[in-house]
């Protein structure tokens, strides 16, 4: 096992200070001279068609410069990335229809907010109202209103998986089982809403400001729905207060404020409100998923055969993606040797479900977790028994997928277990009492080129001084979630420094290395950490080389970078100060910069992933009998993301996952009435709080990844798989109800308790 | 002769739509949140010992949240840049003594200006007068005042030059000619006041803002009066409005910034006044120059002897730099067979003077040229016809300082003969009217390492998209003279695209390539240009090669870029667009960028510059023979600048020279009482306007540099140098008053016409 100095270390977050001071500046806190405010009109019905939109009066209202409905734009959709263009459904304003309450209709420009706001309630929109839906079995009925033209079956996008031979494995399995379970939506809820700025310079080229998990993505989106070249267009993601992957497309606002402010030659701002967002913001997938699985008499695992009906709302957005990885991550954690998927994909008069942290697996394994809890029992198998008889080891090939380069999850599953005294307490609680058990196998970045970039998945550039600092460019968009301070604890770790030797900027299309393709599907600390290993050890060749020729090593001298020092391994007596080994090397090539750059494109790693994480999380539950509340008393996890980077970091995810996972499990739902969002402000939107989360303790099962820098895993979404299905099974142990359709609300719980 | 297809046009100014518009953003159009603004307090005393300053009250005054002394800083000198440690005689704030009225004392931040403003004259002083010089005869006579403890002698620098023999080579002439001139100072006059400000980050970084020719050398310079780390420290340069030499130093204001955000946490901006500016200003050399020169009967130099007194004012400043380089420039232009130097840098109690537009050749040449025409008069031949028998030419050796690689003087010199009607107006025009001339030679930066820099004297890096646009990112400051346009239409020639196709980012010492040592001795066209130039044709290398395998090229081929599209020479119906052959050189290179660096310093090009500018300009005056007013009816101009790479930015350099010129030579002086200077605003400080300056012709005479980027030379400080002696010429002719020492005013006329 390598020692590391400062990977595996408690190093403090990056942006710890600035945020606790208030230094920190966000999208919303940028005011740039002459600058505009903009407010989007949304539409107030789910299903209409846009008859007429009269704007005059708004647009003559003092103050108001600049009012835009979608006629006045490019007309380019967009939607899901840019894959595949035929899934693009959504303009940036409506067009001809709205699809669901909330659609954005129009756009206002005022010198004030309130201006803006008065705007909005003088733009005259007709409408002729059209019959809506507002779930996927009504979606699907033969006579069902047609939500886009294009796609009469309502269906947008299916994906089929199939291998092995499943109706045979069936046939000849011991037990099947087959359920139904239902999921969802949630909202990402992040606390800084969306935002954006946009400034056009005298050129004609944009700048823009914008709280995002994809600098890189919205360039090139909003060039192609601006219609114009990706290099006029410069994305700089200031501090940004999270996304769940409620922020990783092109939205509206983005597209408004360029649009405008080349249209005005000022400033636009947009900057939603909670309300807007909990209104008609991208929420998690609510699904359908019919799920049948075979074992043999020993519990083993035969087939499974998974069909998900994904309620997409009125447009794709990520949701083409969403279905794709439904049928991955049904595959994944267990060895299947007989498997089928089948996902559908289908729109409804709702708010566009989207990305949202584990994108499919939370729903895919719920289904999963639960039905092996269910065929435990039938089987006289315990849980985790079972788990461990059917998990995926080090080795292992999914295929289609990949081969599992490392998997700590046999035992994970042997921790938690002994950690929570799991056997013990699964015989002897009390009634009302109960314990249970959820896994999650997670990828670490996509190796499909989901985006079609040009460029390669990740890149770093790492520059050294011969005052013995770094200075480390990356285009990796650190929101919230620490990226940051793991990419300088993995240059530190590499060149030998300490934090503070490292000056970071991230996240500036025209100023960090090209490219990177954003804060999603748990990439960064692999895809980018490892172009930041590859730029070090460029940048160490140099100097080893400097070093070497320098103190006339014999050439089988090796050597190390370490506080500070470059010296022959064994020998630290012997080296020189970093800083003399840069400016020898300058010296070497003529006073040039020591510069490089180094990238990272996962290759022969399969279709999915280059590295799985993997993990098990036991919850114990106390639900009152008279009132069916469920409190959950305690979280035991253990999980394996190969090498810890950051330790607090770490936990820091899993603290916030949980309180994610305990409002998905728990709390947590959208009150709609006839595709109207009635709960809109967090008092009404139970999240939990900090009060609500319950002690829990953690193991780190220590894996080495070959793929990842220094041997890391994910460690972002996974953790916020397992936590619903625990909890479900715990509810069942206490109280012999099953919970097949999320949330476990104690109405649910009363009826259902044995 | 190469076919430019955007070098050598009249492309308009890169910063000319925003200066125009007013959205050009200068230092002091930044505002941050919670900034704090600083004054400054100067020594009303022109020489004082500082007993004791009480700051207390200052301190207490509400909204005062800093203010320092001397004492409070790291007490590090500076000065004169930091080649010659020993130069360095300079604090931020005084520390045991004030030199000169305007000396820097102590400084504030307050919340606002006002109060800042009010807590400077609570700040209590101490002084103990001591006996002040205010001219270098006094500052060197016996018994004079010490200024500086370290220097008894008040010479604080001197330097010679020796080569040949002089002392034979006059007494072998048939002809000698000995003058002393003086010359006095001027202000740089810059219309944007020198400001800063300043930023600590939570990490203790630094970045400053400020209105400098020198980034680099500020970031440099920074670190070491903070005793910080080089590259904890950003600087960036916003618009600038000027500089003229006056912003090529680290000044008190950017330290105060910089050490009084650091201590406060917050931002801190500081902006002189025009009265600051020419109260303590620094301002060009006033200079006594003592010149002998030797001719043969024919006019054929033998011998030159130069002696200089630079008076330095209270502090070193750029004026050792000053002492070196007037030894230089009195050995350019003529052949000099024997030649000996000079120069003592003398301190007085008057503001620092330091490096201005032409940096010591303005003065030195003044007394070449001046001397020229006095001896062509007594040697009976025309002042032309003597310099054209004496001029350098291509391939001269000027003993260690270079060979000259280019030269068009002699060319210059016919042309603008022919031009102005040069030998017929000297016969005929009436008495009252007169025409003169004066002539320059100028370096096109330094080869000698001023700054003892470890980086290349030029840097530039540029990315190439498959957009077909191109990003341009170097250390060049623009400071107003155009550098940036100049760059772009550089690489715009070699890659052949189309202005608006290039980003360009300059001048922000974290993002833009190390290094670059700033825009002074017109060295960015030459230095930077072959920056770009490298750059670049790494930057074609890539796309030949990618396009040459697709296009299945013949090894005889060679490939030319041209109206974005990349063609074998001779076949541009063949080619590909320029954005195909960065799409296919990334694919061929795994996706990686297309970027490269260049770089540029001069090797094996003598002590002095790689490129010497040559010129000649004629004036014709009138002269009110009642009140000795001097009216300059026109210019003629005939130059060599190499290849012209941006005809407007050349001509409005000339345009500016002529103006300065007209203001040296006729009207601008410092009115000095006691050390103090008592025109202190644009009414009293007699700078020329537009209506002042007469018309002008211009001739560019064609030569191509070997060392400079298509063939490019300086066009920026050599021009202002030919308008003095040509006026003063002119004047003789008019009236028979022959000027030695500047400025011409009406009074000198009156009592020396004949």
């Amino acid at each position: 096992m390598e020692e590391f100095s400062i990977v595996g270390k408690n190093v403090p977050r990056n942006d710890g200070r600035a945020k606790a001071t208030g230094s920190a500046i966000y999208t919303d806190d940028i005011k740039l001279p002459g600058m505009l405010h903009g407010r989007i009109l949304r539409s107030p019905f789910p299903h209409a068609r846009i008859v007429h939109i009269d704007t005059s009066k708004a647009a003559s209202l003092p103050g108001v410069k600049c009012v835009i409905t979608g006629e006045d734009t490019p007309k380019i959709k967009y939607g899901n990335w840019r894959l595949f263009p035929d899934t693009q459904d959504e303009y940036p304003l409506a067009i001809d229809k709205v699809r669901f309450i909330g659609d954005e209709v129009a756009a206002v420009a005022a010198v004030d907010l309130d201006i803006a706001e008065e705007a909005l309630g003088l733009i005259q929109v007709d409408y002729e109202e059209l019959p809506a839906v507002f779930d996927v079995d009504s979606s699907i009925r033969k006579g069902a209103p047609i939500i886009h033209d294009y796609c009469p079956s309502n269906i947008s996008v299916n994906r089929k998986i199939q291998y092995g031979n499943i109706e045979q494995a069936f046939a000849e399995s011991d037990y099947v089982r087959e359920d139904t379970f239902t999921v969802h939506a949630v909202s990402p809820a992040y606390l800084e809403p969306c935002a954006a700025l946009a400034q056009c310079d005298l050129d004609g080229r944009i700048t823009l400001w914008t709280s995002t998990q994809v600098p890189y993505i919205i360039q090139c989106l909003l060039a192609s729905t601006l219609n114009m070249r990706e290099n006029d267009i410069r994305v700089i993601k200031p501090y940004v207060g999270g996304g769940f992957g409620g922020k990783m497309e092109l939205r509206t606002w983005e597209f408004c404020a360029a649009f405008m402010a080349k249209k005005t030659g000022r400033p636009v701002k947009f900057t939603l409100t909670r309300e807007e967002e909990f209104l008609a913001g991208r929420r998690r997938h609510p699904m359908k998923l019919y799920s049948k699985v075979g074992f043999k008499k020993d519990g083993t695992l035969t087939a499974k055969d998974l069909r998900i009906h994904l309620d997409g709302g009125g447009y794709n957005a990520m949701g083409p993606t969403a279905t794709f990885l439904c049928g991955t991550f049904g595959a994944m954690l267990y060895r299947y040797p007989n498997y089928r998927f089948m996902g559908e994909h289908i729109y409804t008069n709702k708010p566009p479900a989207s990305a949202m942290r584990g994108f499919g697996a939370p729903q895919s394994l719920f289904a999963t977790e639960t039905q092996m809890n269910i065929a435990a029992e039938a089987l006289g198998i315990d849980p985790i028994d079972l788990r461990i008889k059917n998990a995926q080891v080090t080795g292992d090939k999914i295929p289609d997928v990949a081969t599992i380069s490392s998997c700590g999850f046999i035992e994970a599953l042997q921790k938690v277990a002994e950690m929570s005294g799991w056997k013990e307490k699964r015989k002897t609680l009390k009634k009302g009492c109960g314990i249970g058990i959820g896994c999650y196998s997670f990828i670490s970045g996509g190796v499909f080129n989901w985006f079609n970039t040009q460029y390669p998945f990740s890149a770093a550039e790492v520059k050294v001084f011969d005052d013995g600092t770094a200075h480390l460019l990356t285009m990796a968009a650190d929101i919230g979630q620490g990226c940051d301070t793991v990419l300088k604890q993995i240059l530190a770790e590499e060149l030998g420094l300490k934090m503070e030797d490292i000056r970071i900027t991230s996240a500036d299309t025209s100023m960090t290395p090209q490219a990177d393709l954003g804060a999603w599907g748990s990439r960064l600390t692999v895809m980018n950490g490892n172009a930041v290993v590859d730029a070090a050890r460029k940048i160490k060749a140099r100097l080893f080389g400097s070093v070497s020729a320098r103190l006339n090593l014999n050439v089988i001298h090796d050597l190390a970078c370490k506080d500070g020092r470059i010296f022959p391994k064994g020998r630290p007596d012997k080296g020189v100060l970093f800083g003399e080994a840069v400016a020898m090397t300058q010296k070497a090539s003529r006073g040039e910069p020591v510069v490089e750059r180094g990238y990272y494109t996962p290759r022969n790693k399969g279709l999915v992933t280059p590295a799985f994480s993997f993990g098990a999380q036991v919850s114990e539950v106390e639900v009152d009998p008279e009132t069916g509340i469920v409190q959950v008393k305690k979280f035991w996890t253990a999980h394996d993301c190969g090498t810890v980077i950051n330790q607090m970091a770490v936990e820091g995810q899993l603290e916030g996952s949980i309180q994610m996972g305990l409002g998905y499990a728990l709390s947590e739902q959208f009150v709609m009435d006839g595709g109207k969002t009635l709960n809109t402000n967090f008092l009404d939107y139970k999240m939990p709080n900090a009060m609500d989360v319950p002690p829990s303790e953690v193991s780190h099962i220590h894996t080495y990844e070959p793929e990842g820098p220094m041997g890391a895993k994910e460690a972002g979404e996974g953790l916020a798989i397992p936590t619903a299905p625990a909890i479900a099974d715990a509810v069942y142990h206490a109280t012999g109800y099953r919970c097949k359709d999320l949330p476990i609300t104690p109405e649910k719980i009363l009826a259902g308790q044995s």
